[in-house]
């Protein structure tokens, strides 16, 4: 890990537990870590020593093109080899440059040189070619960009195929299911007695934003054996908990909500007051949305919510904005002007102003209008404002996954 | 940093970023991190590096009551003292198990067990008490549970004052910099002369999410001289780069944004096709959007353009949904439709599928509609889905900002 940045603790490094987590996941044991600036004498101890202790080493960090960026001319040093500019790299850079339509800078250049004998590892993502240099003496030395998308998607596309044909240690396989709808603490206590009795696959709770995770991790010879003995564990917990387990994995709310409205061939429109357009963002994220996502209502004023979804504006003035009959009000009043088979709507408090003893910060109603469905719920979210946005947000999504699977 | 849930990558290390920051205020350099699972031999190596080349070695991690806690045992190997009980350290256990109303079990007498010759450093938030070890040699290690709650706090009850009194370090300050719609390397291009001759205050250029910054960090006696010395580097860099810099420090674009239209007492509207309401949702995570906030169009389909925003049949049959002549009269449309001083729209292919050899993905337009204002922008971004999407929000923030600086 290189860079001052984090030896000032401006920057979090969230790069280390993703290396780690896939390490694990590829049964190689991790036994150091270490964190240095951009500094030359002390990186090249630390490269120096990493080397000498430890089969595989791998670098985050230092490959950009500027003066502190020094992790190439680094590992040349501790090598002892020189650096020679690699074609291939060179191209890559020019490439994504043709791409962005922007004339390469000179110092971009430099990011191509790379230490004599070392392959390039492809960036898709940015400018910094990644290093993969195979030493004689059964030693490799990978070093990676320090920004986290780069690493994540390099990693993933090249490093790990490499380092899956190159060891043969047991294979660990992790599986997270994940649950929406019901506490860490609930969630525990329903499944305590498999959590104490289960050693192969172990079952993790964690607690992530918005919804809580079960991480169930096997060991065998082969990942299709460890990913057997997942199998009957996650099958006895789907009985306990089935019913608010929405996905596994990567897969998210909007993943999910998105699978089932394209089984469906259904359409979708949302209606957004205090989410502000987090709810479309997330249902946008998703690649094809454009199949069954048709518009939008992000409806703040009052005013917009009468010209947009039609609200009465006696409605307002009664209940007020935040309450079940505008939420209902909104859902239907999307749902009537966009022509689609469903409408999602959102009306509360994000805080941190805005609260009251009767209507405090936090306060929201969710309603779900369809054909033959017409649903309000009211919750109450804690947190900053951001985080109350996302806790609507996932709510939200969820009415709307349980009505799809009732179908 | 000793824990094997480190090296597993299941917790993310922020504590090491908390003791960075913490030790640059106070003007200590770090020049290492060592990252160590609960395996005795690697954290004596670890340790008595550590000890051979810092003057003060910080540990965390280790403290609790377990088996697997091993670094009392540790720092006594390596300092070559017996372990013994410490009354003090006792105490403050049996106090903490009276607070909490249960019993305290045996093993837990084993964390009041330190290194002959260390002071206890007390936790009031845990039960491992730290650890502060005096060498003769001028050398000190202060050993702090991994829990951040516990660490947080005793480091800053107790560890910054005694820093404070015992060093008489040079104090540190940082002012990060903010710039869009500029790169890494051209940032770093026109201000090279400043870079290569500048010491104190340093300047360091990074990429970030969709934009670049620059650090700079300069040192002094007490911190508002430090301040004092960034002050003429940065009006230097406001010189040449005025143009792309939009923030400081903590300030996002929304934020810039959202205090300019509360200052000009101006309302805005957006109206978003490939963000899907990313923009809407950034201008909403600022507290109080709703003063100058009215609405978002969210116009996935041709027909919710034509239906919210009047977006003529001809013009999108012409020029189709991706063009200039169409995101004009989105920005158009949402301005007269929701009668706001401004409107932001976009429109583009935020991928991976809808690109064509013409109008491939990534290819965005931006436009700008105000009282004397009808502005378009073409782009061109790259990378996966959701980073188009941000990269096109940020360019978005971008033009109303500079729009609203020319007012």
């Amino acid at each position: 890990m290189i860079g001052t940045e984090l030896l000032l603790g401006e920057t979090i490094d969230t790069n280390a537990a993703y290396i780690a987590q896939r390490f694990a996941e590829l049964g190689i044991d991790v036994y150091y870590k270490s964190t240095v600036g951009d500094n030359w004498l002390r990186m090249i101890e630390v490269l120096a020593q990493a080397l000498s202790r430890s089969d595989l080493v791998i670098t985050s960090g230092g490959l950009g093109p500027t003066m502190d960026d020094q992790t190439r001319e680094c590992i040349a040093a501790v090598v002892n080899r020189e650096l020679v500019i690699n074609q291939n790299a060179l191209a890559g850079i020019e490439d994504y440059f043709k791409q962005i339509n922007r004339a390469m800078p000179d110092n971009n250049k430099k990011q191509a040189m790379l230490p004599d004998g070392a392959k390039q590892i492809a960036n898709s993502w940015g400018t910094a070619p990644g290093i993969l240099l195979e030493l004689g003496n059964n030693k490799v030395i990978i070093a990676l960009p320090g920004v986290p998308r780069e690493l994540k998607g390099m990693f993933n596309e090249s490093v790990i195929p490499y380092l899956e044909k190159h060891t043969q240690r047991k294979k660990l396989v992790s599986r997270n299911l994940r649950f929406v709808g019901i506490g860490e603490s609930q969630v525990e206590d329903l499944i305590s007695d498999l959590v104490t009795n289960q050693t192969n696959p172990t079952i993790a709770p964690y607690a992530s934003f918005g919804e809580v995770k079960l991480r169930l991790t096997a060991k065998a010879e082969t990942k299709a054996a460890a990913q057997e003995l997942i199998k009957p564990v996650e099958q006895e917990i789907r009985g306990i908990l089935g019913q608010w387990l929405y996905g596994v994995d990567d897969q998210n709310l909007e993943m999910v909500i998105g699978d089932k409205l394209m089984q469906t061939s259904a359409t979708l429109a949302v209606a957004e007051s205090c989410t502000g357009g987090l709810i479309a963002n997330r249902i946008t994220n998703v690649p094809g949305s454009s199949c069954y996502f048709d518009r939008g209502f992000i409806t703040y004023s009052n005013q917009a919510k009468e010209e947009l979804l039609g609200v009465d504006t006696q409605l307002l003035s009664s209940y007020g904005a935040v309450s079940a009959q505008v939420a209902k009000a909104m859902a239907n009043g999307a749902r009537t002007r966009a022509r689609t088979d469903w409408a999602l709507a959102v009306t509360g408090i994000a805080g941190p102003g805005g609260g009251t003893a009767t209507k405090p910060v936090g306060l929201v109603y969710i309603s779900l209008a369809g054909k033959e469905h017409n649903k309000v719920e009211m919750h109450r979210f804690k947190g900053a404002r951001e985080q109350i946005k996302y806790s609507v947000s996932q709510a939200a999504l969820d009415l709307l996954r349980r009505a799809l699977e009732e179908k």
